[in-house]
């Protein structure tokens, strides 16, 4: 396959598009060569704004023609590479196609664009008294699209689960231009595979999803956002184990470390202790006369293993500024130093005392500067090396310590990406975690959908 | 492919398992040729009974070097046909597979072999305080295996979902042999696709599922069980649209027709009024003030939309016998003809009030008894033609029906099965539902993954 984008392609997709909506200067691509991970960039051969699911058939039938890869994305806000062009090619930006379709309150579902941005999403279903509660970090800029093709996670993951969890249907282009639909509005159906569960965290590499039809849930009535300051991470981690065995399920359990804490008070200055070394920030919804209750005995919880103050929000207001701590923490690391490189490791719930000891004793022995910070309730951490891509010598420690990090997470049964994907940044230690026939089982289903390797080819695996 | 099991294919089995767990005389295999779907038997080359994923693994090798094809079994409670070895070869029965092999109440996870039945993976969740909540009506004794091939739904679906949701990982004996581990215990994990859900609901086609990992969580600590009778069918279905705009989510909304009532009330005697033209059985469960405004104010809903009487379970006892009605529905409605066949059809849930009035008038229009329960809250139907597969004419005339049935189905955007999955009894409609492409993607993906065609032949689709 070649990767160069020929004037005749150009000039076919000009034919397809309107030409304002095909870029091919340098200076017009520059900014999709490179998503929100580190020391990843790369040039595309071209730039399209498709705005329906025909147009995004009539590029990607082009591109095969051609033999051009094609890779997709939103925002740009991935944090695997993903959506990096390191094949150069095709580069289709969906971020155009934003339009939400419908809102069936009656059936509790929402049709929408790849493009929308997944707060829209959530601000739409607010509108009729509903919620769509996946809500990555990033939801204020990322597209459902781009939530979907990486299965996003969030912050209230713990209650209400993943991205996966409220997709009912997707169009797709499938790799030879056929535009398909998966799923449908009925809340069960087993008339075959679940293909729409294959396609949903593939990361571009099966189809492009072009069109979305999520679930939506009733709006909770009520909310109370806690915040707990910890002298010991033990701690923090048992109040949690504490409150799961008290059988709550709050929707946030979400934690800062000290160094973590110490960047987001100098960005945010919202008043908190910089010298705790821990932060977790608890929130609870549903019924209002639960949500009291349910707060109150997590309250009592954390002083009883340990919390040295436990602050509740008085008002929405607050309850806001207390979340912005934990929303800012990626921002706020990233500060500090030239090159932040963002880890996602998951263990089981039961190790994340032990896992977040384990990365602050590597860090320490690497002479490192890592913030962690993550999903205290999903066992999902993010261990944040703070570091400088110039320098190679500190860079080879970094590597050391992430591959000592990943050892770990694999051997205590773990994941070494909980909710930002393989793409480019996780694809050495994919076959490492999942063992040789489940590694394989993978490639054999991409060779078999994208048999010519044309979608977002080198991500996740090479073939 | 062979469907023959020769001698030395039993012997080589027999090596491999204990010589009793290998069944080859004709009335020993006579019980595994059928499910519980009518009208569809065929007969087994041989029977076995591993106890491992090792054993299950050893078998499959050696039926793929004989070349005969594999058709795995739990109970064989089955309602479309899955189990049944249509092209004879090996039957693998994973009923002896039986054993919990843990229960994590730290991490809410619970491991077991593919042969427990269901009933009792809620048991050994209760006794920890947790909580399975997937219970297909078969749970008393299909099999965990059984339910996660089928992706069961169940009574319980409209709050709690489906058997998929509670699935982390799996255990799989892939078609060359090979055993492998899909997911883990973490609860995000997005290092690849999901194979996990590729192989949920695949019916024994793509792998033969030995062990299962689910997830549990905290039992509700309180439950109101409530019976709402209905002399208009509308009414019923108005009531249900009522109690989810109310942005209420009841764990059961199920409903029984006349016909089904009357059959309900001769079968089990538990003082229903026959004349009503539906009962609708809700249930609600969470927190016991939660609960009981809930139950409330779905009392008030179904007075306002037209019920003529609200029971409300006085206690455990009561709620029981209440959801013996409808558990009993499909038995109680299978003692009145030789031939019972049970439809499982789904739409968007706006479309439910005209489903049941199609279906109701298609039955009369071709004078057939048909008795219609299901799960009113999912939008799944199960109209129960009760006919005798000997008289030739009037089966035409249910053929018929079926036919009408499956096309207003599909145009309303539903699927022709919400739950029992397609098999051999819903084979000649997939195409039909999903469109050429989205059909032919699945086939792609069988013949990637079993090229030989050895695992259930047959189902779900040619090849």
């Amino acid at each position: 396959m070649s990767s160069v984008v020929t004037p005749s392609l150009v000039a076919a997709l000009s034919g397809v598009l309107a030409s304002d909506r095909v870029l091919t200067r340098a200076e017009d691509i520059l900014p999709y060569g490179f998503d929100g991970t580190a020391a990843l960039k790369a040039t595309p051969g071209a730039v399209v704004f498709p705005l329906t699911s025909e147009e995004v058939a009539a590029c990607v039938r082009l591109a095969r023609e051609a033999g051009v890869p094609v890779v997709t994305r939103g925002s740009g806000t991935g944090l695997s590479g993903g959506s990096v062009p390191v094949t150069g090619g095709l580069v289709l930006c969906l971020a155009q196609m934003d339009r939400i379709l419908e809102v069936d309150a009656r059936n509790l579902t929402l049709q929408a664009q790849a493009g929308v941005i997944t707060k829209d999403i959530d601000d739409a279903a607010g509108r009729v008294g509903l919620f769509y509660p996946p809500d990555p970090g990033s939801m204020k800029i990322s597209t459902i699209g781009g939530n979907v093709a990486e299965n996003s996670g969030g912050l209230r993951g713990l209650k209400y689960g993943v991205t996966r969890d409220y997709v009912m249907g997707l169009r797709v282009v499938l790799p030879d231009g056929t535009l398909t639909q998966l799923g449908n509005k009925c809340v069960k159906d087993v008339a075959g595979y679940s293909m729409k569960d294959l396609f949903i965290g593939s990361e571009g590499t099966l189809g492009i999803i072009t069109e979305v039809m999520l679930k939506l849930v009733p709006k909770p009535a009520a909310r109370r956002t806690l915040l707990a300051l910890y002298d010991r991470m033990e701690d923090a981690a048992e109040t949690i184990t504490a409150i799961i065995g008290a059988r709550i399920i709050p929707c946030t359990l979400e934690f800062l470390d000290r160094m973590t804490v110490g960047c987001v008070e100098d960005f945010a200055k919202i008043g908190l202790p910089t010298e705790v070394e821990a932060v977790v920030l608890m929130e609870t919804d549903g019924y209002p006369a639960v949500v009291e209750e349910e707060a109150a005995r997590m309250m009592e919880l954390a002083r009883q293993h340990g919390a040295r103050e436990v602050r509740a929000a008085a008002d929405d207001a607050e309850a806001a500024q207390l979340a912005t701590a934990r929303r800012s923490a990626f921002s706020a690391l990233a500060r500090r130093r030239p090159t932040t490189i963002l880890e996602d490791v998951t263990v089981p719930r039961t190790e994340l005392a032990h896992m977040v000891a384990f990365i602050r004793e590597v860090a320490q022995r690497h002479r490192l500067m890592v913030g962690t910070f993550g999903h205290l309730g999903d066992g999902n951490l993010h261990p944040t090396f703070l570091t400088d891509e110039r320098d190679t010598e500190e860079m080879h420690r970094v590597e050391q310590a992430l591959e000592e990090i990943v050892d770990e997470t694999i051997r205590l049964g773990g994941t070494v990406t909980g909710e930002h994907g393989v793409g480019l940044a996780k694809k050495a230690f994919l076959r490492r975690q999942l063992g040789e026939s489940s590694y394989e089982l993978m490639r054999t289903v991409k060779r078999a959908l994208d048999p010519a390797n044309l979608l977002n080819p080198g991500k996740i695996f090479d073939l």
